[in-house]
């Protein structure tokens, strides 16, 4: 196991795959950062003119729907149909998908077009269940964590995609295979765009990895690890961003060895 | 004084108030940072599609006008709009006002709709006061404090707005009420978009106190400590962002009490 | 020498000149505090509404293709234009060209409007000098140091620019004009956008100095010598870019004469 997650980050290394980013203003910078600090090679591109040729130099692909507008949406579209038509893997952000009609739909739109993976927080994920038709009915308002897993594994039979939940736990799901990981620090929620990190490096994962459920479980432990070790480094959030790049950057497999908790 | 600046982020920390940012590219990823570290929760969005429903579920509205384009300023004046209509308070940063025309029109149209409270530097606030025909005549190309001071009191005045001049010494001007802040440090001006920092606590102090005039005294001085604070610690502005976010994640009372400066 | 550098760089931080940047997303707000800490005063905007009374008032302008659509294109070409007929100096950095025809046309389209100064890496130097029809034929695909600087002299040829390639060693050309610089540190690398963080102060420069070879030159001797600084002192790319913007900052004489290697 450890071997696995370990091989899989030396891959990343080794490779230093392209990951195109369709992605929110927000995390840009971030997630960039992280994509280079991890040892691959971000671009971060959205025209409609362009993004077809990018995805087919590419690796993988990110689509991240945090600051969506129409053009943004044409152009993740476009994109997404070409990684499906091509086999390159992609993975889905449905970044506040449930909190707007407008998210729903664009969120939807996307997952029909067979995302490798998708990731987000308990909320996103029901939200994107019951927008694709696969949610259970009744959820409650307030997000149950069990209620966000079995709505992930009615997304993952819905989407063929493998689906991660992120939180306190993070969970993997993919069919009868699951994954949960319990590292992480509570501060990472005050840093913004950590979890479309997440979604940035499990892209990483995804171009030199190729099995979803690998790249996106062995991503997480990645990411999760790193942010504990930055948290304990950090004065406060802002320190906490800081050292996360560095610590994915200095990422060795003592650490992985000594801090990995999942089952 | 000092009890009440304390229950006011104490207020904040504890609703976590959601607070919608339509504000420029600059500075997203820090005011989301800052948002984050003094407690609150941030959405960034812009889409003419969602902005209204967004507005109808948050607890403020900030609209900073920093890279503004045609389809922002409709969103900008759609969102404003709602809050208006809904009693959703709301925050004007008037960046770059009296730079070109096009920032002057932008500006005065969404100042008409009622913002509780606009925040500028000495330049921007004399500007949009002449933009919304409130300002005085003959104002020196050197912009003077005192010059500044008086548009903001016929700001205040023409939109029932509380105005926030900010600079070395921070006004915050409603009517008769006047709060002139003298933390701080010169420092915090080598630092992009801190200004924008400003306006964006505005919002969370604004959602968790309501009261305009309170919210942008309270605010102003929190950033205001924070920032020396921060500054002490930083061996220039690169270090000086990482330690104003770990200074507002960590701000107590007792710097508050020991470091307030104001009049 | 070295005297020239430093009055160079004590020029920008005496004049603090405006610089207009019509950049990409994910460098905003790295550019923009890179330009804070080296002395001058950033202007961020992309509104073909403004760009030209922007123009109009900027000591230099900075034009970075890295995440471009129609919208922007269109105030590039505006801006530019605007440039070369007012007598504003201006810099093009065409990242990605090479990448996508939608690149290709947008790049060589901007560098008819005879920027000061151009600065890529390697392969983009080869592309635009490609595009721009000032191409040796036959380059191979992995792209030789040597066939970069000859394409860069005849892309200078070709447009009146001095032209920058950045990498391990730095080359400033312009006709019999040539400067190697082998300040910098690999690690470098792995902080987003470094390029177009040493694009940005070339702008700076041209403002403050006005001799575009001399522009170059001083403003990548600074950012490398900075660069090593940063590297030297961080334990990973999340403290290099923090480092960087505080080395910025307190760049001294003392440290430009011990560092400098050049030739």
């Amino acid at each position: 196991m450890i071997d696995d997650i370990w091989n899989s980050l030396r891959e990343v290394r080794a490779k230093a795959p392209l990951v195109l980013n369709i992605t929110n203003y927000v995390v840009m910078n971030s997630t960039a950062n992280a994509l280079l600090a991890v040892g691959a090679s971000p671009i971060m591109a959205h025209s409609t003119e362009e993004v077809e040729d990018l995805v087919a130099v590419t690796g993988a692909l990110v689509v991240n729907i945090g600051t969506l507008s129409p053009p943004w949406v044409a152009a993740m579209r476009l994109a997404a149909r070409k990684a499906a038509a091509v086999g390159t893997p992609w993975v889905l952000d449905p970044v506040g998908v449930g909190a707007t009609a407008y998210r729903n739909g664009a969120a939807a739109g996307l997952a029909a077009f067979h995302p490798a993976a998708v990731r987000g927080n308990a909320s996103e994920i029901l939200a994107l269940a019951g927008a694709s038709g696969a949610a259970t009915k009744g959820v409650d308002s307030t997000v149950r964590t069990e209620a966000s897993i079995e709505a992930a594994a009615k997304l993952t039979d819905a989407t063929g995609s493998v689906v991660a939940v992120t939180g306190r736990t993070d969970y993997v799901i993919f069919g009868d295979l699951r994954r949960a990981i319990h590292n992480g620090h509570p501060m990472m929620a005050r840093v913004t765009g950590l979890g479309c990190t997440a979604t940035a490096l499990i892209g990483a994962f995804l171009a030199a990895v190729r099995d979803p459920f690998e790249a996106c479980f062995h991503a997480l432990v990645v990411i999760g690890i790193a942010g504990e070790v930055a948290a304990e480094r950090a004065a406060g959030p802002g320190s906490l961003q800081m050292h996360l790049l560095d610590a994915l950057y200095a990422f060795d497999r003592e650490t992985l060895a000594r801090r990995i908790r999942i089952d």
